[in-house]
């Protein structure tokens, strides 16, 4: 398949600031923040004004750029860089739990950083890291849309949860780059994009991506999936996913774990895809991955505007933990992982280092 | 137990008008609807200024009893009252097609003034009539709190979906009345309301009732069910119906069925709690309940503010049908139904039509 270029950029890097399209205002409002300090990155992504896994990874790499950049012209240079660095990828790690992509990144570049001694050389190699990452999941997303079309029967009704396309990752996407590459195929694919619920993201980005890239495409309510299945509307499920543990138990946006047991109900195929950076070998399974409560108010109130009275008390974890069991298949870079997944997963990270 | 009163009315009759609370606006406006018309109780029906399938059951008698006082005062009275009162109860049985209890109402209500030929006998029984249906519909919700209590443990951790409290019937209400008698009896016990999207009558209502009633309960997205599930914060889930066919398959907000097939797979109780007059007894299954497709202005809206693009499609059913294969157990006023629905229903109406 030829290459499939995006049309939305959710970050464009320049010398020495970074543009992060501010996801909270989309799909009414494209509007740029300029980014100078890795400060601003860390606080882009607990605001979310940036998110999806592989996004924040690559968000991270340039945030540890602008970090080295800051530490050697700053006035607390008495430190040396590398211990520097070290307190500022720590802080970038700590920015949202949930997602592996984000310490993946970090650690990289730590790890390329690791002998090297002059200011310049080290800046130098953390940009041009910064840079391979984005590319290099540009080029992930790609062939996780070759590989997963193959899923993808003709004529094919999807539903989908949360933002998985141009606006989660460096490329077309993961979930959605499968979705993407069917439709460019030719075939005639229908999308159910669920509203995903608090923050919206289904209603807000995935149904923007689907017309960005006239994909046909519904917006349905939460709690109307079940229904939908039991109607024969929806012939697959795929989402991506935010860390996967070594056992193939993945962490996603919360609402997935419900669509799986769905899909399972409705003897629908339910489909993960994402990169190998998402997957957390030191992990036995998903009881280790913790998840994400974020502010109450992300379920109180919409647009600003509260939804119940003030006092309501509310739970709102982001994430999810679908077991192993209800992943029909997960679709990776490298191969479409199936089966025992503690097996597959093993493989593929073997192939990988050998290569 | 003693006679449990509701604080909230939803529902004021008055010689000739009913008031209507506009839940439209709750819970940060408590606004009265004066309604002179069966029209406009029809359009207080379809805009869901009134909602709840016992409640809308006694709007329509009080709009039945409007009716008639309309027409015999209209200038259109060449046409005898009997005939005239059969094409408004036509249209007020039309104005939402799922809930059952509408049809009963009125049929009721036309079964009564069968034989009846002076106007005055007429308008007297209809208005008699529908002022017994709402207290009646109070003492049937009683009888199922004081039946429902029997099944929730001490300490109970309860997922509710929509509203179905006094907002949504004469008296306690259905779940919500299992709910409010379970606390009354001192069971310590914990709600979780679902939001329910499109129309949050879960954030709206349900969470404005536990507060009233001094409830503890916790608002979560109709994304965290599942994972609540999981997490062993939910010991059972109990709603309401809007429609009960023959064999105990259930008609009820859209949400319901995934939240059973959730139940189901975690081995959670399933309940349904609903009076008598949600039997529909005509049909055989839940395949002959007529879904209501509503605006797609409720899902892309919120506060009538866009929360996607202006030109997205939307599918918004209204309501799903719970297979009685999920259900563990139908509390109604006269007992709790188990096991067999089928026969189960019919003994219980047997025992009705004979007492």
């Amino acid at each position: 398949m030829n290459k499939i270029q995006s049309k939305i950029k959710p970050i464009i890097f320049e010398e020495n600031k970074v543009l992060i399209l501010d996801q909270r205002l989309l799909p009414f409002e494209k509007k740029y923040l300029e980014i100078t300090s890795y400060k601003e990155v860390i606080n882009a992504i607990k605001s979310m004004a940036i998110r999806g896994a592989p996004l924040i990874g690559i968000i991270a790499g340039y945030g540890m750029a602008l970090g080295a950049q800051e530490s050697i012209v700053g006035a607390y240079c008495n430190t040396p860089l590398q211990e520097q660095l070290k307190i500022i990828a720590d802080e970038i790690k700590n920015s949202r739990p949930t997602a592996i992509n984000l310490k993946w990144v970090v650690d990289l570049i730590l790890n390329d950083i690791n002998n090297l001694k002059e200011p310049d050389e080290i800046i130098n190699t953390i940009k041009q890291r910064a840079i391979w990452i984005h590319e290099d999941d540009a080029n992930r997303c790609q062939k996780i849309g070759e590989n997963g079309t193959k899923l993808i029967p003709q004529n094919a009704k999807i539903l989908t949860i949360c933002n998985t396309g141009s606006l989660a990752t460096g490329g077309i996407g993961t979930a959605f780059g499968v979705i993407l590459a069917s439709h460019l195929e030719g075939k005639n694919i229908k999308v159910f994009a669920s509203e995903t619920r608090p923050r919206q993201q289904g209603a807000r980005l995935t149904t923007f991506e689907c017309i960005e890239n006239g994909i046909d495409c519904t917006l349905i309510a939460d709690t109307a999936c079940g229904y939908l299945m039991q109607k024969k509307e929806i012939d697959l499920v795929i989402t991506g996913a935010d860390r996967i543990a070594s056992n193939g138990d993945s962490a996603n946006k919360i609402g997935t774990y419900q669509l799986a047991i769905l899909a399972k109900e409705h003897n629908i195929p339910f489909y993960i895809a994402a990169p190998l950076s998402t997957f957390d070998l030191k992990i036995k399974s998903g009881d280790e991955i913790p998840i994400e409560e974020r502010n109450e108010k992300e379920v109180k109130e919409i647009n600003e505007k509260l939804i119940c009275q003030k006092e309501v008390k509310v739970k709102n974890p982001a994430f999810d933990i679908t077991p192993a069991k209800y992943i029909t298949g997960i679709i990776t870079e490298k191969d479409i992982l199936k089966g025992n997944y503690k097996d597959e997963i093993q493989k593929v990270f073997n192939a990988v280092s050998v290569a």
